[in-house]
């Protein structure tokens, strides 16, 4: 219990310690700014050397402003400028962006870390993928929970066979975003830039890869249900959103909100034991363990959203450095896509969708 | 605040605090033994006087060993043997014999207590329903969640705006059952005895009917996903069993599994706050509130299974020695048979049932 307790943070992934990524970042919103560029700052073998925006000006200043080489446009980005001056990028445009940003990418040769959703429909998703395939870069999604302590410690228990079968999943990501951004006109609420919709593309996203992920196992066939009433979710179909995913030899119940009380769990229950992440999916994961008439709690206060993406970072950058193989590569976030899909023709006609 | 924790237990049902109810006690089970009994000798207004079972000697071996007056057979209770001996009676039997001893109970003038489910099928339980009202009898099904303190200080709290708009509900009960009770022919995997199985009707019924009573309104539609794998699960289609379930305004997700860890859990989340009960469903419910920034955990561990009876046989007695309306009465325990039909033809047929 010692060893276990000491090598919680371990990163039983690392492969190297030594070298160094030099990332350009596109999309400089608020998660870029303050919460990816300190990450990359704080990472061992990632660096940040150029931020890319809609203005040389605005990159330059943010640039100038968190001491950074380099600002450049987006059209300067698409001409090739200060190539040189970056390995891989990561991009952090709203979602029907990334993948004019990643074609460029590709075709500069350069390695790509996309956040998640990957894109905004699976017909973009694939052609991302297909676009690095052929240029032959990396493609990774940003899918934080891989790296996080609580979640690795986690998926060993299971593969450990703590839980014995695993019979039912509950999931549930739900935040009062206009609470957080006051704008109604804000992207994650219009079509055009979100794709299929809001709470299940930014939401829902995270309680189904991170089962994913846990269970090693995808979605076989998908119910929904969701509805929006509140004036500024008039574009969009989920203000919130219930969904059943059928996974092999398990069931998963998920909901997500944009406009609810902010609370996020993912909780498997088997045959043998229970575990729960709670919170789950914005740092300081708490992993709690039952099995048998024992309950263990672990708390990791430390490990918030910045550290996750700092260790997001160094996992991609270890990739590179050492050739070695990227588990949520864009298959795998094109995967999430098809459920997401899934998961609003499910609510659109009423059927149950096979995937 | 000082109030309210002080007050946590009040019987805000309570019309009165004088008279006696006589019961007479069909099944003995260990629930009836073990809970039911000792629930009844704490009760301030009940009173066990008779104990009928399959043979008249086993009912009155029992009835001795528990200071009874009185045992009989069920060929005993049907044929009116005893009945100046007991007002009321609690049916305690396997699901599908419900009906034979209320009807019986019915046309003897006698008020019934009947345990959940009512019955095993709806055409069934609606007979009952039929049987009580042609004889002017009163008929409560036995909803022991609706008289804990924890449900019914959730319930105000919810009535007085505490969720804001409820957005979502998530409900779990699972247990192994196999390992509590170690026998593959017991009643609860034979169809013929539970009805349409046996995960749901046994323990996704408290999560639906808490449901109902938490948010005061019914589930309209039901989509639902279940499967038995394991040998002692062949006759009944549900060693576990998820469910989408819409009601006005929000969505429920419930999962329910006789062949899993024991957990129960019942969860809403509002716009502006989230109700837990974490357990949630057989005794000793400890209610977990947020809102705003604040977490509020209640605890209540005396207030166990056989405490919660002691309120449901004392709120039946209270609304009888008062001519009170009775809330959990046979139309409301009928709902709950319509939407597990619902939730099995949904299984079985993939399709969404409207109700």
């Amino acid at each position: 219990m010692i060893d276990w307790i000491d090598s919680y943070e371990a990163r039983q992934w690392q492969l190297t310690t030594e070298g160094t990524v030099r990332y350009a970042l596109l999309g400089l919103g608020w998660w870029t700014v303050d919460v990816a560029l300190p990450a990359i700052g704080a990472s061992e073998l990632g660096e940040a050397t150029l931020l890319v925006s809609s203005s040389t000006d605005k990159a330059e200043r943010i640039a100038a402003e968190n001491d950074i080489d380099r600002g450049i446009s987006y059209e300067q980005f698409h001409d090739g400028v200060a190539t040189d001056a970056y390995d891989a990028v990561y991009v952090g445009t709203p979602n029907a962006h990334h993948l004019e940003y990643v074609e460029t990418a590709a075709e500069h040769g350069k390695d790509v870390l996309c956040e998640k959703p990957m894109e905004s429909t699976v017909e973009r998703a694939k052609r991302m993928v297909e676009a690095c395939e052929t240029a032959g870069t990396e493609l990774m999604i940003g899918y934080r929970m891989h790296t996080d302590p609580a979640v690795q410690r986690a998926r060993e228990l299971i593969e450990d066979g703590f839980l014995g079968e695993p019979v039912s999943v509950h999931g549930n990501n739900s935040q009062p975003l206009l609470d957080m951004i006051p704008d109604p006109d804000q992207w994650r609420l219009d079509p055009d830039q979100t794709g299929y919709g809001t709470s299940v593309m930014d939401l829902g996203i995270y309680s189904i890869n991170t089962t994913r992920f846990l269970l090693n196992r995808d979605p076989t066939a998908v119910h929904s249900r969701m509805a929006s009433t509140h004036d500024a979710f008039d574009s969009v179909p989920d203000e919130r959103a219930a969904s059943l995913l059928a996974f092999e030899g398990c069931e998963m119940v998920s909901t997500a909100s944009q406009n609810a009380h902010e609370d996020t769990r993912l909780r498997i229950t088997g045959t043998e034991g229970q575990i729960e992440l709670r919170p789950a999916f914005h740092g300081e994961c708490g992993l709690h363990l039952s099995r048998n008439d024992l309950s263990v709690d672990v708390t990791h206060e430390t490990f918030d959203a910045e550290r996750e993406t700092t260790e997001l970072f160094d996992y991609f950058a270890d990739r590179l450095l050492t050739d070695g193989d990227i588990h949520p590569d864009g298959r795998h976030g094109l995967v999430d896509l098809r459920v997401i899909e899934a998961i609003h023709e499910s609510a659109a006609t009423g059927d149950v969708i096979e995937l």
